[in-house]
């Protein structure tokens, strides 16, 4: 007979084939077992010895599988789980600007954050992560979404120096993270953070502001990193540094703090993380898909700082399984070293459990199987055909299996705290059939919302921010000159001319790029920019970067072809030509530059602008006169349009010299 | 009622919420049917009208799921799914020549192949390739085990200049190639075909034999093309030429040509591929578990190339999945063209399905779901969290989730040639159960190959082939000199003393690294690099590479400390001295480099070897005489130690000069 008098008990008692326990000296137990009790993790052993030891109250033999700490997630959006898919393929700035940034505007609430929270904690538990650092809006819902499915997660809650969904003002997203912090603080799975979200969304201020509630509650920071190499370079310009000493200076670092992506980061600020103990978050993924670079991982690795993996969201991967994760980063660092020896299996693993622990500062809590950290494993079955065979010669090899050849789908169980969220491929704290409904749901809205978005060119700017939509009339003529020497004396006639009084006036070079579209509403976008030039030297003063879309819709065309049309909807051009022809898919596109002579003038008591306009590209288009007013009312064009027939006779410019057309439609 | 009677009986019915068939315009039916009599399908469309124009005796409605071709792996050595995780991490040399080729000569036999290829079959139906391209020894058995579990497969048989498990020569190799292709032609699920393995690896009349063959019966032909740079500089060395142009000299795009790997290839070599129709086989997991680099992707698309994606053999992979490599492809893509928008989703899916098709010469029967094509699809479940939302804007979202967010466990079913293979995940024509014994056995017998190889420097040595195991012994003695000048009085004393015959003499320089390792015998390898001086100039004649193992042990010690030993194993060092060092991996490893006059003397009508050392490195070492001499008797050892003392009275030799140690032993 036993001795059970002499066993310890425990909750549960879990063997295996192998325990693997990513311990300081990699102790792989083969086969092994797990005693836990509570939220803890009692013991870790030799099975034989295990089982002489302890009793427990439920016992579990996984026979030919590993139980090993389940994978921790350095970074990512979850809630984004409702996004994926929406775009894929595109240029990060089409991609950010154009899809998620404008459909998380109209969609992103409370909601919509637990319920991307709740899909993505079923498909994580499903593929053996544990634990995740978050970035997101609305972070007390993601909290509570994640503490419901039993999951640990970092919880950071954004600041950015713009609005956002969450926050009118970088301030009451200051409060709204303070608040959350308060609230979430203790909480046995949720360590609440902050994610003052990256150097070129935020300001000092801000930083100030996000790095004292850090230090106040000894809470982590979450921030993405130099992801692209372009933004490293608009920080230089801006700050004459990168961002790390930036960010340094401003006592980031100070602080727990974790760096997504840092893909353009060089030896100087690797030694800056090591001196802090940043943690960094490698996005292998992410940083492909989006075509933002390769991490320096080998490098990072080698000079000791702790590098976790993450999935980064869904709507840049597609999904969360760190398996993919773990494969890619191996894959990537040694296509990139050239050297099949980096990243060999174990450290990969170790990147994607204690390590990323490390770098999300809760290494105390979980990332490796010892006694007295919580209770967080994975269950791994090995009796599929693309894990076979077995090598016993080298102990390793199990890493091997894991790494390359292991899948989410041979994860069976799942324990978290000392709780199972999955047993046998079954969750248990996350009903995904009410969930998906509504998810299915929210996609149709999306989708809705982007056709009628398509449907529009309008729609499709207004969507990317910023214009202005300016609801009032413009009065125009236009008229054929001929050539520069009619143009001068037409300038001699205007600056001569009795009753014209010029205010004030500007030399342009203007390059515009016309796109048209197969629309109903004959809509066209211009691209222009616009070269102001000093007018005696050809120094270019400043440059104007404007975009215009128009209608070919006429409202009303007055004698003398003296057209009145709705204004043009104007904004600032933000973003680059490459973006706006992509983000539009204009059917055609169209080339005009001029130089422009710019007058304002009164006349009749009344304001007009006169342009002067020498068309350069296309060649033998010869010079126009323009004159246009806005107005607000369709009586006040009529009388506009009475002077501008007397300002033709004033200027000389003969009725059979009028146009009807705008510059690209012109036929010459 | 129906009118059943319109409408035309078909063996199956297949519906789903998705059709997709990669025809050339990328149809896809939503919802949508399949028509399936005998082995070919019959007809694709809307769901409604195939419905309604044909009655199914089997009629399976697949719901939310994917009806699409089956993936098409277009470069693999499946059999060896038997080797997988046997060596990871290591450097290409180190594991192929350390690892693989071993093991392959001691296990290859025709039943490896097939045990090896029916699992391969097994793994490939539950993640959803249906055809397949492979390279291996034994390839009947390969073909024979392919057709039992139904798939279909290019199988090509492998042909090098050198011995292999199947072949002593390459006249065997394409004599059994031959037969192999007349036994097999015209199966409905093999095509066989020939593999003159590599560049590097054939004479230009292997290849002429090989196209001989191939022409003849119309076979498609494999060859792993460019795969590293090294592979690519040593042909431009040895025949002033990359291989691409050499192989298309000795005809061999003038067959239905398959190129594994172009990792490392120009736009010149693109063109000839273009020019002949040559299919490439992309291997992004093996290129990068390997580091053999980034192939120019996008480049051989963007000319137009037909590329596929194959998995390589599993230890290289280290499975055989096609949907990581899918996703690997799109990845690496982007990451190195720096842009997003590089291989697109469904670009992507192509290369997996009809351009792999393509790419091995048999899109006429498979790779896409047109009428008249084989039945060869597999239906894929779009129900798993991970691949929601779907959002229906765009209808190519659906590429996006298959590429991005789908795993091989989502393939629900697989029909091949219209036969099932596999039904809601269970294999309906491999036993895996009994495969999977025999394959743990072997796993075993592998494993105790391989250690007792590791117990033993020798062994591993042998493994590696080519030393010569030469049981014979060797008599020595050495004495400290002193200074160079005492060197030379020596010297002079040898040429003038009476007795003494120099028969020859050289002079070397010689760089040594000796590897000690811990083991009982006290082995060492010493790695040497003899540069052959000319005896007036410093000219260096000739540098001769060698490896020699020693062990500690001594036979016998005669007076005047001469030593009997057995005789040192020696073998021309043909890998590089990294590859020594990872290979073996010593203990200790040290470097002697020295300066030495060889005299070839006979003495009392016997032959001895006096070598004449000035160590350079490590300095201040001095001076040594050696004397040697081979001898295959004890007896015979015994004359010639006495005459050794003799010599050593002639020589001047004092008493005390005499050393016991080797040079990396002598302390100074």
């Amino acid at each position: 007979m036993a001795e059970p008098t002499k066993k310890k008990t425990v909750a549960r008692l879990l063997t295996a084939d192998f325990v693997i326990t990513m311990d300081e000296d990699y102790t792989i137990y083969a086969p092994g077992a797990v005693a836990i009790d509570g939220d803890a993790l009692v013991a870790i052993g030799p099975q034989e010895e295990i089982l002489a030891t302890y009793a427990g109250k439920e016992q579990v033999d996984a026979g030919n599988a590993a139980i090993m700490p389940g994978l921790v997630n350095a970074h990512g959006h979850v809630p984004m789980t409702l996004l994926r898919g929406l775009a894929d393929d595109l240029r990060l700035d089409v991609w950010l600007m154009g899809y998620m940034m404008p459909v998380e505007r109209e969609f992103v609430n409370p909601r919509f954050c637990w319920l991307g929270t709740q899909l993505a904690a079923a498909e994580m538990i499903r593929s053996g992560t544990t634990t995740f650092m978050d970035m997101y809006y609305f972070e007390e819902a993601v909290a509570d979404a994640t503490a419901q499915a039993g999951l640990r997660g970092v919880c950071a809650q954004s600041i950015l120096k713009f609005p956002s969904p969450d926050a009118g003002s970088y301030e009451e997203a200051l409060d709204r993270a303070r608040d959350f912090i308060m609230r979430w603080k203790n909480h046995p799975l949720i360590i609440p953070a902050l994610a003052p979200h990256a150097p070129y969304t935020v300001t000092p201020e801000l930083i100030k502001g996000a790095v004292a509630i850090a230090l106040e509650f000894d809470s982590p920071l979450h921030i993405h990193i130099a992801e692209t190499a372009q933004e490293v370079e608009d920080h230089r310009n801006a700050y004459d540094m990168p961002p790390v000493p930036w960010l340094k200076k401003l006592g980031v670092f100070e602080t727990k703090a974790t760096a997504a992506h840092c893909v353009h980061i060089d030896e100087g600020e690797m030694h800056t993380f090591l001196h802090y103990n940043v943690g960094v978050a490698h996005n292998p993924s992410s940083n492909l898909k989006l075509s933002s670079g390769f991490a320096p991982v080998k490098q990072m690795l080698d000079m000791g700082l702790n590098v976790g993996i993450g999935t980064d969201g869904p709507a840049s991967n597609n999904d969360l399984d760190m398996f993919e994760e773990l494969r890619l980063a191996t894959m990537i660092a040694k296509g990139i070293t050239m050297d099949p020896t980096t990243l060999p299996a174990r450290q990969t693993l170790e990147m994607a459990t204690i390590m990323g622990a490390r770098a999300m500062h809760i290494e105390d809590l979980t990332g490796s199987l010892e006694p007295g950290k919580r209770a967080d494993l994975i269950i791994l079955g090995l009796d599929k055909i693309r894990q076979a065979p077995h090598f016993r010669r080298d102990p390793e090899s199990i890493y091997s299996r894991i790494v390359y050849a292991s899948h989410a789908e041979d994860v069976r169980d799942m324990l978290v705290n000392g709780k199972w969220l999955m047993r046998n491929r079954q969750l248990l704290t996350v009903n995904t059939a009410a969930l998906r409904a509504e998810a299915d749901a929210l996609a149709g809205k999306i989708d809705k919302f982007l056709i009628q978005r398509e449907e529009s060119v309008l729609s499709k700017l207004v969507a990317i921010g910023g214009v202005a939509q300016e609801h009032s009339f413009e009065i125009q003529l236009k008229a054929k000159v001929g050539s520069e020497e009619e143009l001068k004396a037409l300038e001699e006639r205007l600056k001569n001319a009795p009753g014209i009084t010029i205010t004030r006036g500007s030399r342009r070079r203007q390059y515009d790029t016309y796109y048209a579209f197969d629309d109903p509403w004959g809509n066209r976008l211009r691209y222009r920019e616009d070269e102001v030039i000093h007018l005696d030297s050809d120094e270019v003063i400043t440059v104007i970067y404007r975009l215009t879309l128009t209608t070919q819709a006429k409202e009303r065309e007055y004698e003398h072809s003296i057209i009145l049309s709705r204004a043009r909807f104007n904004t600032t051009a933000t973003h680059s030509k490459r973006f706006y022809k992509e983000y539009f898919a204009p059917e055609t596109e169209i080339d005009i530059e001029k130089e422009r002579r710019r007058f304002h003038i009164q006349y009749g008591g009344t304001d007009f602008a006169l342009n002067l306009d020498r068309i350069i590209q296309p060649k033998g288009m010869g010079c126009f006169l323009e004159i246009k007013s806005r107005t607000w009312s369709r009586q006040d064009a009529e009388c506009k349009a009475s002077l501008i027939g007397k300002l033709m006779d004033v200027l000389e410019v003969p009725e059979e010299a009028l146009v009807r057309k705008e510059y690209l439609d012109i036929e010459f």
